[in-house]
């Protein structure tokens, strides 16, 4: 179960990274390969499967916008009362039994609200594809794929969900980690008429038209590093030109193939490249311990264990090598790994949906500097449009998530509009340099961790879960409490 | 210029009561040519006239989606100085000329705030429709005609407009009536990083998905002739029966084209009976006293100019003929006309187009109680779906509106969320039963008079108006002012 998670976790940062299309950008898809092969068999999971059917297009009246597809979503009574809350997972871009599974935070406290659990499936992913495999085929049909519909869609159904419970008052709270957190927290702020709060946990809301800077992601990645050992850092920023030392030689990518013992002979060192910063990335990003983490037959902070790695190498030893061997850490934490799979391979499922996102709405731009452990590259928007319009026909709207949803001044704008939303960020997770870190006002609060994962406070509490984690969860519990408790004596009108 | 804004009104009303298509409804479109016709030269505005590209679709990227109209707005920087207050009308369904000549309030207060001044038209009307003429005939296009894509219309021209200006400090607030007083106010709830406030002008957003009772509408009307005169009421009331007996008579019809002095021989009942009860339904909106009444060159108010008339003939005089000099006052207040045009006539401008949005997104049911002066009808809506699908091949979404902005408990809703929007109603405009007539929170507030007509306040300030108005326009002023100077000192940080 632990890798399922992972894998959604590794499409959102690659494919956004992969969207900016620079040269020195980073292409981590072989490594979402391994990961998903690893994940094929589904677990059993609690939940009852239903499909709702959904207009193509809310958002207009044309005949084609009356076409409809069966949305998945999953269903969990076993705690819930009628009249009791309802628990919404607004999902991300990925099969929704993923989510689910490595949402475990969710059914953690359902007994506690005697709360419903859903779990909807976005649109364009896993089975609520409109048109079925054609789906991702078709420029018409995809053109529907975005953030808007896929709220309109959990507003329609949660909607008439209720109205099937015979459960109209019940209180709905929405929930979401990632893409699925920033849905969370732009459902609450544009339907509150449906969520009477969201907890959108490694939101990255402001990760839009230069709002925080280009740098910051790579920035983190790297003061994660920074922060386990000053020469870890180094040793992995240094391990770059040597690459690159390699790769120039006569039969260069051979002896990179045999080095990095990759299944098949290398093709450029760009897929070298790629799948070294990718190790450090997803590391960073997963950079806590506990049994649900990837690395979990190693104790301890995954970054620190890199890290222990490249500095226990003798004096002298080659960069490449150590950065290689940590690196394997990575991949090939069960130590079953024959190869290594490194060139890009195309995915015409989930991940093409979400490329096709980040060429027209979820435009997230990126660089990375000289100061960064990565090799440094800067964001090339004309490329990226380019490539964009050649791969999927589109011309991206770079703006329009800000128009839409806002985020330049959020500070000033809610703090005087808007309520119950609960950011949640750890600190050395690289997306929270996009995230709402500080509180806005009483009820939009910032829950913010100096250490943290992407996304840790969802996943099911285990043993092993650090102290500070669990603070967190403790106090997102008390804030859905007072929201559910509030919403209750509001409607018996006692407030 | 008093006449457009009429228009408008009456134009705004008559197709949703169009829309019901209950063979008791109200056909008033004879009735809106007339006014039209009175119109048709155009007043010079102190506005700069210009126009801006949209994307045909906003929330779909197919490659229909990227086709480009030119949405005309209107501007005058003559208050205005850099890094002042935008004020933004939300244009409805017409021409934004007509709501730029009739909505004098922004022009009398623009001085007092350095204001500039936008009009901005609604997609499908007036200059701003995608494929010209043809806009209105095919359904592809038509499409796109609706509520949320006129939304995102405003934000994005809005956010261009400040950043041309170099301004995009500058708070802006939103004003609208009626339909577009629903827009500001959906705007304000959906776009506060862009819009600091809306004052949202007699918008009956409640009046959707049965949230007020079906019969509000028509019982208002009634309620504002009984509140002039007991006798009134019961004569317009009782004139019905009448109508019927007379039609039911060999040559009947020809006796009631010549009893009513329609220019064209009458072809059925029903356009004598939407003629006269239009004359009610609008005399009721717009009943109050100023010289931008069309009534003007009479003194008081309108509705009890009526009844005067009613109440003067001599007693035993025929209900009908008394009801028909009523009437005749709405439609003959300068004497001018020689007859009557009562036949319905299509429109394939403005029009056309609320009827279709009547028969997609704004379908406002309504039906007329016996106990309503006006002849009673039950909502069919099996009957309104035949019409649009035959008219439009559309099947309205009749609780779209409510999913996507709310109204359901509204109050519980945005007692906590939200803030900075005025609604302003009258109670004898009919309308106001389906507006928000309570206080929600300390700045989402109502401003309610007694009397009042449909959004009245929204007119230019004349010598003529009455205490009420006058008191609500300085209110409003006031609010507006506190919204405004808060934002201000939010931006330098002193809040």
């Amino acid at each position: 179960m632990s890798t399922c998670l992972l894998c959604l976790v590794l499409l959102f940062f690659s494919v956004v990274a992969e969207a900016t299309y620079t040269p020195g950008g980073f292409h981590h898809l072989s490594s979402l390969r391994q990961k998903k092969k690893a994940s094929k068999s589904k677990p059993e999971l609690p939940f009852e499967t239903r499909y709702f059917p959904q207009n193509l297009d809310h958002f207009s009246f044309t005949p084609e916008s009356y076409k409809v597809f069966h949305q998945k979503y999953l269903i969990n009574n076993r705690s819930w009362r009628k009249g009791g809350p309802i628990f919404v997972y607004t999902g991300n871009e990925g099969d929704i039994d993923w989510f689910a599974s490595n949402t475990g935070f969710m059914s953690d406290i359902a007994p506690k609200f005697r709360a419903l659990l859903v779990f909807i499936e976005h649109r364009f992913y896993g089975e609520s594809t409109p048109i079925g495999k054609k789906s991702h085929k078709s420029a018409e049909t995809l053109g529907y794929l975005n953030s808007q519909q896929a709220l309109a869609d959990f507003a329609i159904l949660i909607r008439s969900l209720k109205q099937n419970l015979s459960s109209e008052a019940s209180p709905v709270v929405v929930f979401g980690g990632s893409y699925g957190g920033m849905l969370a927290a732009w459902f609450r702020l544009k339907y509150p008429h449906i969520a009477i709060g969201a907890l959108a946990s490694s939101a990255p809301i402001l990760h839009f038209d230069n709002i925080v800077p280009l740098t910051s992601f790579y920035d983190a990645v790297s003061q994660d590093f920074k922060d386990a050992s000053i020469n870890c850092f180094k040793v992995i920023k240094r391990s770059w030109e040597e690459l690159d030392a390699v790769s120039t030689k006569k039969n260069g990518l051979q002896e990179l193939s045999k080095k990095f013992r990759t299944c098949k002979g290398l093709q450029s060192i760009y897929s070298a490249s790629n799948w070294l910063s990718g190790a450090f990335v997803y590391t960073a990003m997963v950079n806590y311990p506990t049994p649900a983490n990837f690395m979990a037959p190693l104790p301890g902070y995954p970054v620190e264990q890199m890290c222990k790695i490249i500095d226990g190498f003798p004096r002298g030893s080659s960069n490449l090598d150590r950065a290689f061997a940590a690196a394997s850490l990575y991949y090939n934490y069960s130590g079953s790994e024959k190869c290594f799979e490194m060139e890009q391979q195309t995915d015409d499922h989930g991940l093409n949906g979400w490329q096709y996102q980040a060429c027209t709405e979820m435009v997230m731009p990126m660089s990375c500097s000289n100061q960064s452990m990565l090799p440094p590259y800067d964001n090339d928007y004309e490329a990226f449009k380019e490539q964009c319009m050649s791969r999927y026909g589109v011309k991206p709207r770079p703006h329009w998530i800000t128009t839409e949803f806002g985020g330049m001044r959020i500070e000033t704008v809610l703090k005087r509009f808007g309520s119950n939303i609960i950011f949640s960020n750890g600190l050395q997770d690289p997306w929270s340099r996009g995230g709402v870190l500080k509180n806005i006002s009483s009820s939009i609060v910032a829950l913010v961790t100096k250490k943290g994962a992407h996304h840790a406070d969802l996943r099911a509490a285990t043993k092993g879960d650090p102290e500070w984690l669990k603070e967190q969860r403790t106090q997102e519990v008390a804030i859905i409490e007072k929201w559910i408790s509030e919403y209750y004596r509001d409607l018996r009108g006692e407030n």
